[in-house]
């Protein structure tokens, strides 16, 4: 293990986010309120820390292969949200540390689970800082940290696989650095047009760049206590609109903006996403429709409830806690699914799904022919067997961590199997919102402090899928030359 | 497609299923019930369409590969179930063909899901058979078949491969008919064993019969309405011995026998299985505990009830429904680990977890040395990849093929989720008894018959693992050269 090069970027990363909590401590200022003291403090803490980290051991080599990424992505994610959990502390708009580290974790991770009671009462700055981890996390600190690295640099290849998404990286352009840039310059595109388009909707300025920065993480901290029940109609389909696309592999809006929009509107993951979006509609739609009369109200509720939870975002605009059970199932489902690899979306990924399907087939196939040779393509590419075999492991492994967390939380709270299992599945998947306990009319903050810290390796887990934390937690991985 | 030597040997399993009807005939006879005539029509029938299917069409050719050999057993045990929920509809004790076959399937897959609400008036032949179905279904009616077959045979090992469950199938001697007798020989002889150890400790003869023939086939069908809460501590810690001794692989058994106990004893997967057991029940036993009072009677409450869960009998002696939601979580889980390779027992099966956990601790070394050579072994031998590759894929098919039924499941009943998750896995693995509406005290009939439909085919699939079922559901199995 270079434990010297995974020390160098993850301070800075920390510098990064140094900047970044100067933000909100800036908006504390406009708005006149007491914050600004809370994140300077975090801002020097991460910045002093960011130092020591990057200056202290200098590397006598960048050699990096995928433990070291691994690595980086942990501790810097893990660091991260050690420090940003600070200002909430220090304002004292949430006074337990725990319970800031989870809410700063759901944040990074674009879980948007949150343990506060009354977010109504929080200042500007303290919600501007909930919405920029959501931000920042979607698309990955390290990502951006990419962006002003060296021109040619072997590591960052294990960084973007690291931190992306997806069962399979490809670089955009031969670059890693420019790949980043690109990514970087899409994704804020993306969230300033909605900001704008939620403006013109009738949101004021504060609410829209909130809305925005948590849709583009496809977050969900919401700053009112009913989500976005409260806004106009036009906004909520802004939204679901832009939660659907923020779930979609940005590689095909880079193919798109450079004019190839052709390849962009053939890729399968993106067929498939887009037909599981519409099937869980429909049904949802139908299923609730007693029970708000119209089939404009329902197919709105509906579409926006699951945009938000195929996408992980999580934001609400009806308790759909007490929908009936086959809307239920049908979003406890989609939030295992998720979105697209390559987006900032959670969950298992569409073209896993598409993978896991090809790989049954083929299974299935084999022993009806057993000597003719299969091979199995996505997007017209032939998939390596490697990458085959690994998606097949990659859905054992999810499984297992998603049993073992229910098992843990079941320990701790006592409570009803639908709170369990629904916590368990909204942290691992970065949703948020589950059912019964912790439903969207409802928050995290009853649970034990040692269930919010399992909640926490769970959407960790989700967010960075699986390898980085479970490999940081081995021994081997920083004893091993 | 062969689909003579399909049709063939078909009818051999349907003359052994005539003969078998006869027993609860001459049972009723003296008994004095008026059931004999119902079971004769079914023999008859059974052995008419035996016999049409037998010599109408002459194979010309023996040859047999894996899909002859899942079309086989798959039409087999469709075609005896149709027939075997004869005798039901004709005396009238399950006036409803859908639940008759309900009932059927259920016993032959070794489920144990009920229909019958009042199961203390069922006449003794009907008992009995119910019985019978478990202790066929068990083993395998197309390994009984085997045995009198020829001494030489190109076909046995795809029966035993395709009936026999477990994810790897040895041939414990050099020819599959004589491979075939060893197992019945230890199977009937440990349930007799089972029978006299039961009389010694107070039960009738018939009851003593009846329980043991459902203890062995891992199936659950009681002959009272609290299943085994009525009978003495002495019988209940007897079934609870021999519920984990049927969900052991028989091959342990034949070492045993052949008078190698110590390889018998060394087997990892029974090492993993008893460890398993034992978790669940100092976990279910501390957890009930408050409830019964005293340790001694938690532990043999709650030691039945883990051993008739995780071998997926379905057998109660408590209404665990009733117990608090960790017990619950661990009876839940343990009902999709089920019991050992080639036993009576449904689930996923120990050796596949062992295989799939090693197979996540490759995967996971893999990432923190890429370039060195893992090989995976169980029981000392390695693995072939082509294995490792398939427990992985049918663990995906598997959890999908349980999703699919839980939504079913939902569509038709919108029962609260509990009852459609427990249904599911209860069919699936095997077990019978769930949670909720279908707890240890209710039963499937309340159903809609297309519900009832859905958790039959559930309940094939999971009997005789996912491929043969599915394989012949699709039309190029069988229009395929």
């Amino acid at each position: 293990m270079n434990r010297k090069i995974v020390l160098t970027i993850t301070g800075q990363a920390l510098t990064v986010e140094a900047i970044a909590l100067l933000i909100p401590a800036f908006v504390s200022l406009i708005y006149g309120e007491r914050e600004a003291l809370g994140f300077t403090a975090a801002a020097a803490i991460a910045l002093v820390v960011g130092m020591l980290l990057k200056y202290i051991p200098k590397p006598q080599s960048g050699a990096m292969f995928e433990r070291e990424g691994f690595a980086v992505v942990s501790l810097a994610w893990i660091l991260m949200s050690l420090i940003g959990a600070l200002p909430f502390v220090i304002s004292g708009d949430i006074p337990s540390y725990v319970d800031a580290f989870f809410e700063t974790v759901s944040g990074f991770t674009t879980t948007g689970a949150s343990i506060i009671n009354e977010v109504e009462k929080l200042s500007h700055a303290a919600l501007l800082w909930r919405a920029m981890t959501h931000w920042i996390g979607g698309m990955g600190i390290l990502v951006f940290v990419l962006m002003f690295g060296a021109k040619t640099s072997n590591h960052s290849m294990q960084i973007l696989k690291a931190e992306m998404p997806g069962p399979v990286i490809g670089k955009l352009v031969p670059r890693a650095r420019d790949t980043a840039r690109a990514l970087y310059v899409i994704y804020a595109g993306m969230t300033a047009f909605e900001a704008i388009l939620l403006m013109i909707s009738g949101m004021p300025l504060f609410d829209a760049v909130f809305h925005s920065l948590g849709t583009a993480g496809t977050g969900g901290f919401g700053m009112m206590n009913n989500s976005l029940a409260g806004y106009g109609f036009g906004s909520q389909w802004i939204i679901t609109v832009f939660m659907v696309l923020f779930a979609v592999n940005f590689n095909l809006y880079f193919y798109a903006v450079r004019g190839d929009v052709k390849s962009a509107l053939k890729s399968q993951e993106l067929h498939v996403f887009i037909g599981i979006v519409i099937c869980a509609i429909a049904i949802v739609t139908l299923d609730i429709r007693p029970l708000y009369g119209s089939l404009r109200d329902s197919l709105r509720l509906g579409s926006f409830q699951v945009a938000s939870i195929i996408s992980t975002t999580g934001f609400t605009t009806a308790d759909f806690d007490s929908w009936p059970v086959l809307s239920k199932l049908v979003l406890f489902t989609v939030m295992f699914l998720g979105g697209c690899a390559g987006s900032t979306a959670g969950g298992l990924k569409t073209s896993r799904i598409i993978i896991l399907y090809k790989t049954i087939r083929t299974e299935l196939n084999r022993l009806l022919r057993p000597r003719r040779a299969q091979s199995l393509r996505l997007e017209g590419k032939p998939i390596e067997a490697g990458t085959v075999r690994s998606v097949s492991v990659f859905f054992a492994i999810y499984i297992t961590i998603y049993i073992v967390t229910v098992f843990l939380v079941t320990i701790i709270e006592r409570a009803d199997a639908v709170t369990c299992f629904s916590a368990a599945a909204a942290c691992l998947n970065n949703v948020g919102p589950g059912f019964a306990l912790v439903g969207p009319t409802r928050s995290y903050f009853l649970f034990h402090p040692a269930t919010k810290v399992i909640l926490t390796v769970a959407m960790l887990i989700g967010r960075l899928e699986v390898y980085p934390i479970l490999l940081t937690l081995s021994v081997r991985t920083w004893t091993e030359k």
